[in-house]
């Protein structure tokens, strides 16, 4: 799966303006998600679909699902969310499935907000290892730039796993 | 996953003894899959639960699970088994999610038999290649050798993946 999280120029919200984070979906967040990794441009019809998948998963399973979240709201608006889990059959590797903020709150630090977040969730639960899939194509230069802002480096590359052509590229980074 | 199947000095079977594959799981094969994941005594009760779930999801979900058998049956007995799927957002890469021998029945090419099998139907649905992720620690030696027989070969390590000191090997095939 691709994350994407295409801000660039992110700057540290102002704190007024910091919204508190959220951790339990709601049902609404399926169309919510929907609308939010639509909006980003970056992904296909496909893509939205198993992106609400792991919401479902995580409505209908609890934390038996293995996908855990992070909202930010602005009221009933979602602004910014990930979904991360621990990797079965590992001792402490997770993986950041998703991470999306919306277009129009872009450039204001969401991401980063998001992503600090994460990161020290699966460090409290003893993650050692965080993980983030993506493109290599020229498509997701942003999104590899992200990551290695966050000090991901780049581990492993997979030719044309996602097509002739388009590699996958394993970013990790110890948290 | 780590993948396994650890059949040494491969004959092939005598015609006689070629049983016929069954690709329809059951809802026995829950138990049946269980006991042949059990009695390779390489995989812990963690990955016997996994082994199972992906045979629920397709008795549940059906061809939509995105996991594909290859059963092979002796009377009422599994005697071999390989679950496959495509992954989701790819344009033609597979992954062979598991593969096993009842050990009472290695050394038969049952194994080879099976792996010919799910090459065939993924290059038969249009598949370009497969992947097969395992550990790259001592125990799984003759699992990674299985693979190089089978013309996969190496393309990413991910260091400490499974635990520390345990990596995550990725091997990959055109098929």
């Amino acid at each position: 799966m691709k994350n994407l999280e295409a801000l660039e120029n992110q700057k540290a919200p102002s704190p007024e303006t910091v919204p508190a984070f959220r951790y339990e979906p709601r049902a609404s967040d399926r169309e919510h998600i929907r609308e939010l990794v639509a909006a980003t441009g970056h992904f296909s019809p496909a893509e939205f679909d198993i992106a609400v998948e792991l919401v479902e998963e995580r409505l209908a399973k609890g934390p038996a699902s293995g996908y855990e979240f992070v909202f930010l709201d602005d009221g009933d608006a979602l602004i910014a969310y990930a979904c991360y889990g621990e990797i079965p059959c590992t001792v402490g590797s997770y993986d950041l499935y998703w991470i999306a903020v919306d277009p129009a709150r872009q450039g204001q630090g969401l991401g980063r907000l998001v992503m600090r977040e994460v990161e020290r969730l699966v460090h409290e639960r003893g993650g050692r290892r965080l993980y983030a899939d993506t493109s290599g194509s020229a498509q997701y230069a942003a999104t590899r730039s992200f990551y290695e802002r966050f000090g991901f480096t780049e581990e492993a590359r997979l030719r044309d796993f996602y097509a002739v052509g388009d590699d996958k590229v394993v970013f990790g980074k110890a948290v």
